[in-house]
């Protein structure tokens, strides 16, 4: 019969990705953000049909998706070529070419945060006005009012959700990515939902069960997240539910079912769970996918999750009852199965100072394996590398690379202490846990000496230049996707809201200039020695384009050996299909080319 | 609330096109072709869920598609930038990279015609070797042994079926579009299936119902097309289903229900019938849209129908019973219903010899009138303007512009003497119809003398042409999309295929040098005065980019007012989303330019 060849790299380049949804009241329309037509734009599937349409044509990234409770229409943020400018667009419930709704000047980001019961009152933040720690407005619908609600000073500030009767707001005021304080304003009266709003702590997804109590999440007195309740009359706060070594992650409220729906997550991987509030019982739900990117419960109680595993695109997920799931998307890569994908071995070794680090391990199949192996220091840096389909990793592995992504000090899933260990120090635990980790690879017989490569994006392009620039004897050649370069001129060139937050995460570099100088990897622009393939988008807000410009200009004057792509239509990430598909051909290629 | 503008033309670009699909035997798995992600690529759906998967990835046009019986491979036609060289590809079953199978030079052409009941020999004519009237091969994919079966001669002849048994082939011979023969060969014996082969007639879609009879539909003695048995032991030829006033245009033989189902065309719709032949009865079903662009009955007598409406885009529908249906897909135009689009009314006007002309007359909303007339000539000329969704039409019907598009004499779905008339006369008749369309028109206040356009493709782009040249008056400005200029030149460009029917369809260049001239639009540039836009792809096999080159440069020599766009990865079509938002804009800004 008719013999076909083995899947090619080519294939994973053909995946779909979703990055967001939201499901109609009536539970009769899904609108979900998908690259299907080769860039993002917004579809829907009229339920329970699944068959997408295209629902709003923009060619951009959408941050939020809302439909009104009443069915008059959706409103969407979109930015510009991944400038991350989210502005707020409405389209008319049927679909149809966003018009600008809520929007400002080029640099102005506006950011929904609530809708009224009734469809009428629409409650946003905007930096406009007040970039560093942004403004908190309500635009009337029907008479057209827009009325300035809060004013963010100190951290940015952010309305988070609205009581049902309108007259208790709660914010979230960001400090850091370890410290969010939330606090409840009714009238001219502010509470905070946690009893030391000066302790350092993390407290969001707050939810009005009725108009005079709040749960919400809080790592507060503890190292993992947990379920609390503020009684706004009494004033009181308490601890509601937590989880061993389980961080919750997300609640949602289902009123008709007095219940919560709540994700966790340990690790590399997710759990979703119901808990009953009256009787106080927690059932576990299974989970069709092992990551949990969105969830939504509707009123009847249908569950609708959008999530990823290691050789799972990410997919739209469907539930009754938390136990038989529906697939309504089918994102998949163009004819390779899950069984040919890899699925990550999950390793843990103790890092130069005895502190254990988690890692994932993915081996190509036997019959691909071409000895190499990729070391990848994940981005954030606090965040992790979980059980997520990149095809990244799944061409890399179809071309017979091994990768291996550690779990460094500073990520999450491993206890708010963990994740703190990074702040104020990007350049030296995180990166020793690295150098342990190449070691144990070694060791261990994973890899060769000779056959390390090392790529990264982001912190982890960051971290690949540091690494370079201190150990660059480790590895071939090196792949940095706009990873930052400098620390002093990154601290000045984030967007504004995220200034705020600079000393906390990094430091001062005035008062840090040593150790600013110590963790940037320009300092060690001598040590990087090995080729090196830089990767940009133009518009990248957060890691600005210049942070890549200066350290390709400086090899480039030492006459090191240095490619530099950049990505004219692209922020921080690639959201293009063609874009994502000359990124990866590149990085393949550069990958081939330095094998020898 | 949100006031929402009312839909743009934009909107009506953003429409997606199915072109053809397949079911596998099991009904699984749907195969479609259409430009979803921005060209023609094969998707697929696993029925029962509906959200389609990209299947192969060629950015190609497709011209079958057939699904191996037991599920081990599916074969496709992809040709090249339009260019119709149709070749033979495999893909594997679960999707992939189609990779070659039965290809030959850039110019060859392979089309597959039928595959064994245990999916081991594939059928397949090509112009490999006979480039005038196609060979037929037997390819056994067990031994890999390719088998010449059939050498064409005197007209393009291909395999259309095969008996179970494998020991009788029906072959077609074409002629023309209105002399199609059929003949049955066992071994070296050949029997014609209708009584006289020389007798002027069509023959065409047998289907054998057991090994030694043979359903077909032919018009052999008859204006219209009915369903006719060939009895092989007993050489009979019998009628056995016509319509009144319907042509039947294609059969569908279902054994388990011992059924045909048909469809039939009438003017601009087309109908479906099932009927049982051990009874004689025929049961009408009801249908979604009005015209069939594909159907396909499965073993369990389910029925998969690809059609359109002229508010209803290309979408597959679904049925058990041939009552209800069921729409599988969801292509719509962006944001806009069927109600906010237009539904044609069914005209006819007496032509300038009493011939009674049928035609479509589309009116804008009458808040969007413009006041302006499209008069569109359709292509073939063999083909008819029917109620089937266009979004170039809609487009002009959202600007405000009206259509009308007369099936002058030559037009399908009234008979084959009134499409016959058509031949040797391309340029007489056809274009007196037009006139006396136009003429009707005014008269009966659809439309100003001063308010016309003309806009028409292919032989339509002929029209539009013949018509500038000689009847200029009449319009403001023109549109000719790949329209033929030149007779002469045409009928020694077309492709080698059509080169044995061209006799017949158009004439002698030596014999008929006298009408050659005079139904040329090159003979009429002094009379073509009105600005006009002349659109072509650079890879259109029938109508050759030559063609429009030369009246350009003619016109362009007499100092005219013409623009010309040429689509380099095109050919007779527009199949890539992008090209057909250039074409669409750049013809909308024309006609706009050109209404003072």
């Amino acid at each position: 019969m008719i013999h076909f060849a083995k899947p090619t790299v080519e294939q994973f380049f053909r995946t779909y990705s979703i990055t967001n949804f939201a499901v109609s009241k009536d539970e009769k329309r899904l609108i979900f953000n998908t690259n299907m037509n080769g860039k993002m734009n917004l579809w829907a599937m009229d339920l329970p049909a699944t068959y997408p349409y295209l629902f709003a044509h923009t060619d951009e990234s959408c941050a939020f998706i809302e439909i009104d409770p009443e069915n008059r229409y959706v409103l969407a943020g979109f930015d510009r070529d991944g400038d991350e400018n989210y502005q707020m667009y409405a389209v008319p419930f049927d679909g149809g070419l966003p018009e600008p709704f809520i929007t400002g000047d080029a640099n102005d980001k506006f950011y929904l945060s609530h809708v009224s019961d009734d469809g009428e009152r629409v409650y946003y933040v905007t930096s406009k006005d007040n970039p560093n720690f942004m403004n908190t407005h309500m635009r009337n619908l029907k008479t057209g009012k827009d009325v300035l609600l809060h004013l963010g000073d100190k951290a940015p500030t952010q309305v988070a959700v609205v009581s049902q009767d309108e007259e208790k707001l709660v914010y979230q005021s960001s400090f850091a990515n370890t410290y969010v304080i939330s606090f409840v304003k009714i009238g001219e009266e502010t509470l905070y939902l946690t009893p030391d709003p000066d302790q350092v702590h993390i407290a969001f997804n707050p939810v009005f069960v009725d108009n005079d109590t709040i749960f919400f999440i809080t790592d507060y007195d503890s190292d993992f997240s947990y379920v609390a309740k503020f009684h706004i009359p009494s004033k009181t706060f308490t601890k509601e539910l937590e989880l061993k070594e389980e961080s919750v992650s997300s609640i949602k409220w289902v009123k008709e079912a007095s219940s919560f729906y709540l994700t966790t997550s340990h690790g590399v991987v997710d759990k979703l769970y119901k808990y009953e509030i009256n009787s106080a019982t927690l059932h576990a739900c299974t989970l069709p996918i092992d990551t949990i990117d969105q969830l939504e419960v509707a009123k009847s109680g249908a569950i609708y999750l959008l999530g990823r595993s290691a050789t799972v695109p990410l997919n739209i997920f469907y539930s009754l009852d938390g136990v038989e799931w529906k697939q309504l998307t089918d994102n998949r890569v163009l004819g390779v199965s899950k069984e040919q994908m890899v699925e990550p071995e999950v390793v843990s070794y103790p890092s130069y100072d005895g502190l254990e680090i988690e890692a994932l391990l993915f081996k190509p199949k036997a019959d691909r394996d071409n000895g190499f192996t990729i070391f990848w220091p994940h981005g954030g840096p606090q965040s992790s590398e979980r059980k997520m389909f990149r095809s990244m990793f799944q061409c890399f592995l179809n071309r017979g690379y091994s990768i291996f992504a550690p779990n460094f000090r500073g990520s999450t899933g491993y206890g708010s202490e963990f994740t703190k260990m990074v702040e104020r120090d990007w350049g030296e635990g995180p990166r020793l846990d690295c150098i342990t980790g190449i070691e144990w690879l070694i060791e261990n017989g994973h890899t060769d000496r000779e056959r390390l490569f090392l790529v990264g994006g982001s912190y982890g392009g960051y971290m690949a230049l540091l690494l370079h620039g201190r150990h660059a004897d480790y590895f071939k050649a090196v792949v940095d996707i706009f990873g930052v370069s400098n620390l002093f001129t990154f601290v000045e060139s984030v967007p504004p809201h995220w200034k705020p937050m600079m000393d906390r995460w990094i430091g001062d570099p005035v008062r840090d200039k040593e150790r600013f100088i110590k963790d940037s990897p320009v300092t060690y622009l001598e040590g990087m020695t090995k080729p090196m393939l830089v990767i940009q988008g133009a518009k990248d807000p957060r890691v600005v384009k210049e942070e890549s410009d200066q350290i390709v200009a400086k090899l480039e004057a030492h006459g090191r050996d240095v490619e530099y792509l950049v990505l004219d239509d692209e922020g921080h990430g690639f959201s293009k299909k063609e874009n994502e598909i000359t990124v990866y051909s590149r990085m393949l290629d550069f990958l081939e080319k330095h094998q020898k």
